[in-house]
């Protein structure tokens, strides 16, 4: 294959760095096209780790400078994964965490990681979402990305209909529900809107929309703020 | 003055913005030098507040697409406000947020703006940091930089000195204290450590060291994350 820039109509992607890749050998072992390692990357634990991982998973492990250089965002990388963009299946009896519309691929990056931090580990994302798998958002995840389950959807009425036993929790700036009186009836779904509009008013009707108290000098939280209390919530009641 | 594009050595900087540069003719208006307005800029709700803040305020205003478009990040910037840098007093009696060495300028934006809709208004930087005025991080705290009080410190110690009566709460990876558990003693400091290395081990022995309970399937919270959770931990029991 060639090794050329990203672009989001690609069907593969890049994993860059030694512990991000490592996650990608571990849990997507049969997504992964090739690994590409510097001839000076260090032979540290995490490289050997890498080299082990290729073998025993039956990955191609080739020693390239150029195609790393070619299309690392980062001087210092020494390590690359090459894999194929996949969907994942959700986990039915576990919560979810429903993303509409979010754009800022940072944001996205570190709503991941705190994901998997609380123990969520099933993502949607529905309508014009920022790209999960541009390389800028698989980096900030630091791997995390590997470690969720995710599907995106084209509409709500598409999630829900397809995963109707889970009780919706969006969250709206004049949410029903102080969210520290909200009791989560699991299976779940936490909603949260994109960063600029929030989730529109029609939302309301889907479930017990909740608000996240905060004073009047801020219009909002950020959004990956906003979802990682939210998260934080439920996972400090358990 | 000559406008010219940002660096941190300078005595001042820029807030970009119509409402950013309400908030900056609101609450530091002797700290403003000139705003700068387009021609086009539309005569929208927000820019009468500009004009009608100017002249209250005393503040001179000038009509110059050059100016703006010379230092402007954003290509649909209308209005521009210039502000010498400051340093403010903490008022003694207040819960404060002490940060050592953060270095990502986005965090810190992010982080100021979730203090001020949590109700802390008073931010310590210790050590190396980020750099509080450089416009990326006043874009990214939304105006509410212009809202809160900062004062920078070279030392942890030298912070406890000036502000003796304050019961510290190092937030490490291996604090002694579930945050669930914590009763916070006013006044306190909310202590959070560097995006990549945290706080030392000494800061322990400073105050009641405090964790946030996460899977062992990440490293750590992101710092904006962390720092927002431990601030909403103490709103939620307000």
């Amino acid at each position: 294959m060639k090794i050329k820039r990203y672009q989001k109509k690609y069907d593969f992607s890049y994993a860059f760095g030694t512990y991000p890749v490592i996650d990608l050998l571990k849990y997507q072992s049969d997504k992964v096209i090739t690994i590409f390692l510097k001839s000076d990357a260090e032979n540290s634990e995490g490289v050997e780790e890498v080299k082990r991982l290729c073998k025993e998973k039956g990955v191609p492990l080739n020693v390239s400078e150029k195609s790393i250089n070619k299309v690392a965002v980062k001087e210092n990388t020494y390590v690359m994964g090459v894999f194929k963009k996949y969907d994942s299946q959700l986990e039915d009896n576990s919560n979810h965490l429903v993303l509409v519309e979010p754009r800022n691929m940072g944001n996205l990056g570190t709503i991941i990681r705190t994901m998997l931090g609380f123990k969520f580990k099933n993502l949607v994302l529905v309508g014009a979402s920022a790209d999960i798998f541009d390389p800028k958002v698989v980096r900030s995840t630091m791997g995390a990305l590997f470690r969720i389950n995710f599907k995106h959807f084209e509409t709500i009425q598409q999630y829900m209909s397809e995963y109707g036993s889970h009780t919706l929790y969006p969250f709206m700036l004049d949410g029903g529900k102080d969210i520290r009186e909200v009791e989560f009836k699991e299976p779940f779904s936490i909603v949260q809107g994109n960063e600029s509009r929030g989730l529109d008013s029609s939302f309301k009707e889907l479930g017990q929309s909740v608000y996240i108290p905060h004073s009047d000098d801020i219009d909002s939280l950020n959004l990956a703020i906003a979802t990682s209390i939210s998260l934080w919530e439920v996972s400090r009641r358990s």
